[in-house]
């Protein structure tokens, strides 16, 4: 079965590279500034081939296939090894690494391909039927377990893929939007968008293999956020498909008539149906950009300038900083001469602790580019000007960083990111907070981490902040030394900002979920779900 | 008792205008012109005194009044006539109506009127306990029954007026937060503010009267929405008293962290739970303005004008379009020697439909009101300036038009208005359809209705319509003739926008609520309110 090996063929070789491609490489100067800088004994950890996974054999009932068969084609239900394991789970570093042998990989008993919106509600209904879990599966880049191939207590589950759903469906240019199909990824969503001269706007580090739908399951916010909003503000209307039928919501940019239900299905991670269409709010594609580094002197300063450009309305529609931490790694990991210098050239200009800020602007006319750069640099006094290099560097690798994750993982490191949002006030000891309690989590005699900052999202009353931490791997239980820092770190973020910005619940932030929006809230979110799902069959595990 | 008497005294006489001040007054040649255009023979049909009103007992069972007059205290208890008459229904043109002898008005059986958060949650969950509904009560401003006092086939059911709860909590000027009492009125609201430098920018027509808490119930807009948002743009968290308990909702300024309960919250008109404290995001205080008028030639293309804007970005923090039927309808209530001028002018202009287009800037530096103002002009061109005066002179009235009714009432008209959003694609179909749908309705062979419409928010996809109807009243059956109009105009809007963009269910939209959210939608919102009021107290006959 050819249809969906290709774009998934590099879930088989279990991380982020394709089949295709050169695996990402980790150049020598980086393995020694890691060993210098971590204690890193650098290894050799591959990717187990295939057939060293465990998989179980398929519990899909016979009699399920048969009706899965009649609904999609029985070219379109997988239940090959292969097939199989390509669907099972996302991206986490708890998921690569059990592509690398450590602990279990749930697989789920069938691939289901369904053609349509409609062949997905006769699915969805059938599974209901008869008790089988539902995983919806895009992009499979979930990161928090999202795509995890849990089946609680049915007997059976099925990755229901929607690969095939992959066409825009219509065009509207005077209201500027677009209805998509759930499936389509988010570069095939440009590339269509891009003939009718519009853009989307949405570049989240899982851009190259994420689809809208699943965008739209966990409220994707994407690097340009600033310009073009986060995924749900974009969102004009969702078609789901839940085991009591085909729903629709959204019919106008606004309303007040009730709860704006949009709001509730975005992030409703398949728990209360499968979005099968997305309709969302276009742009022309802006004819002019430009982006520029900047350096600042620490975390504090950087997100002052931000706070002041997000609260006077000059973001750039790329407005990103990175702590000293980050920008450390950024500047080891590149190497080479230039960093040399630059790193003298800063230090003659008394900066401390040197932080890159990347603010990149969009604009439909030379003009409009100018006029909002102008407005952005009043904010930017005091500032290190780095210039275009600087921000094109950045704009050109920015999508680079999973594959690199690859590179390092094969190396013998941990690494793994987690992310948050909290208000101005508080985001300078959220910050500090998080970052110990990684730091103390992962600190050994041998093991140094580095935990790295930025703000990649801002608003008008607070902003994200995304941490990266890299350390050398703990040979005997490489899984429980990051669940306990991340467990110290979700611990950190209680009472001072939200347990995950962009990243969604999934199983790994679902133990937190009650301490943020109440067991009320759990249990409103319970409710919902009996109610569109009396047999419990969607996305088993996840989210409540 | 007299807490409250104060700030509602004027809904005892029936309609807007406050006891202390004088009534509005309809003018001569405004009489004149209503007679000429629209048949009216002028009557004098005064509110009906008080003593005319029918009142039952209250039925609020003695065990409950006493545990009421324990939690927040007697004189906090009010059963008598004028309380309960003064928290009975809106101020819809039914509502006002019913003072005025035509049809039954529902009143409560008490007014209770907690001191705080925890007050409120003491009597949500008494209430609870006995069966005794509860209206949630701020500004009675609701012009879709979502204040009418219904029990259902509950024995009793309270007002629950949040007057004493009219405090700012805090404010958090980095992050630009405040924090708010859900029964402190928007005049309120925004005097505590200034003292700190700060506005909301929340200024629907009912600014003068309603309450954050009815804002946030009911996802309200206000006339300045184009620049601070709609009301649920700007919470950032929100606190409910529920009969399972105190819920509060909203940590961060954005969140992956599932679906947004803050939009579950907002909209759920009491249905959910009482709310009882808002955080909202602020800002400075503009320390520049500037209102200006402009003249299109017809509603089409002042919509492509105002869509230009939106689009691009430049609306101004208020940009309004009347269409030519509104247009005359502000020109022939003004009256005067200027206004004939005026008709002269754009008669040699060449301007065949006068349509009024008011756009106003707002910004914290000459400078930067400036550069918005020079923006929005590149999309206004062959447009008629009229410059700051007309700009100056809706300003000055903009919370006028409540109290103008009260006089048409007076005088024998029929007038109400109802609004909806559409896609802009689809928005010049709307206008029409609903027009001529009131229009059909209401046209006798004495009775000529103006139907007047004007877009008031916009937004990048879409923008809102606000209809406005005058016809002289059926003596007969002056709520029938209404109602028959707004079936009318509600089967018209369906398929092409929603039932309401800013006036909320309440009663009134309950009817057409399955066709905009699905009866799926319906299910999840009843399954959420069974959930949160296992005993269906909160709000009875509202909302679902």
């Amino acid at each position: 079965m050819n249809v969906p090996a290709d774009h998934l063929d590099h879930r088989v070789r279990g991380g982020w590279t394709p089949a295709g491609a050169a695996a990402a490489h980790l150049p020598a100067h980086a393995s020694r500034w890691l060993s210098a800088r971590t204690g890193l004994t650098p290894t050799r950890t591959p990717v187990a081939p295939d057939s060293a996974m465990r998989v179980a054999e398929s519990e899909l009932p016979a009699e399920v296939r048969a009706v899965l068969n009649a609904i999609v084609g029985a070219e379109h239900v997988l239940v090959e090894r292969v097939d199989r394991l390509a669907r099972a789970g996302g991206l986490s570093y708890v998921d690569l690494m059990r592509r690398r042998g450590a602990g279990e990989l749930p697989v789920p008993d069938a691939v289901v391909l369904p053609a349509d919106a409609v062949e997905v509600e006769r699915v969805v209904a059938l599974c209901a039927e008869h008790n089988v879990g539902i995983v919806p599966f895009g992009g499979g880049t979930s990161v928090v377990g999202g795509v995890a191939a849990l089946r609680g207590d049915r007997g059976a589950v099925i990755a229901l893929d929607l690969n095939r759903l992959h066409r825009l469906l219509s065009v509207d240019p005077v209201s500027r939007l677009a209805t998509f199909e759930a499936g389509v990824v988010a570069p095939e969503a440009e590339r269509l968008l891009a003939a009718r001269g519009f853009t989307l706007g949405h570049f989240p580090q899982s851009y190259e293999r994420a689809t809208l739908g699943g965008f739209a399951a966990t409220r994707s916010s994407g690097q340009a956020s600033a310009g073009y909003g986060r995924f749900e503000d974009m969102v004009e209307s969702l078609r789901v498909a839940t085991p009591r039928g085909d729903w629709r919501v959204g019919v106008a940019p606004a309303s007040a008539a009730g709860p704006d239900l949009r709001q509730l299905v975005l992030g409703s991670e398949g728990a209360f149906g499968v979005i099968t269409e997305v309709t969302v709010r276009v742009r022309p594609i802006p004819a002019w950009t430009r982006y520029e580094g900047f350096i600042v002197d620490g975390f504090a300063q950087g997100a002052e300038i931000v706070r002041a450009l997000a609260q006077s309305g000059t973001l750039g529609a790329v407005t990103r900083l990175s702590d000293p931490q980050e920008t450390e790694v950024a500047l080891a990991l590149s190497g080479g001469w230039k960093m040399a210098a630059l790193r003298a050239y800063l230090r003659v200009r008394g900066i401390a602790e040197p932080a890159l800020l990347i603010v990149g602007w969009e604009a439909g006319s030379r003009r409009d580019l100018r006029a909002r750069r102008r407005e952005s640099l009043r904010h930017l006094g005091g500032t290190v000007r780095l210039g275009t290099a600087a921000g094109e560097t950045w704009r050109h690798g920015r999508f680079a960083g999973p594959r690199q994750r690859d590179a390092l993982l094969d190396a013998g490191m941990c690494v793994e990111t987690l992310e948050t949002a909290a208000y101005w006030s508080r985001l300078g000891e959220l910050r500090d907070t998080v970052t110990s309690a990684l730091r103390d989590s992962l600190t050994t005699a041998e093991r140094r981490p580095v935990v790295a900052c930025h703000i990649s999202h801002s608003y008008e009353t607070g902003a994200s902040l995304y941490f990266t931490t890299l350390v050398p791997r703990a040979a005997d239980d490489p899984i429980g030394q990051w669940q306990q820092a991340k467990e110290a770190a979700c611990a950190a973020i209680a009472g001072l900002g939200t347990i995950t910005h962009h990243h969604a619940i999934g199983v790994d932030h679902a133990p937190y979920l009650a301490a943020e929006i109440g067991e009320l809230g759990v249990g409103v979110l319970r409710a919902v779900r009996a109610n569109l799902d009396p047999n419990g069959v969607l996305n088993p595990g996840k989210l409540t």
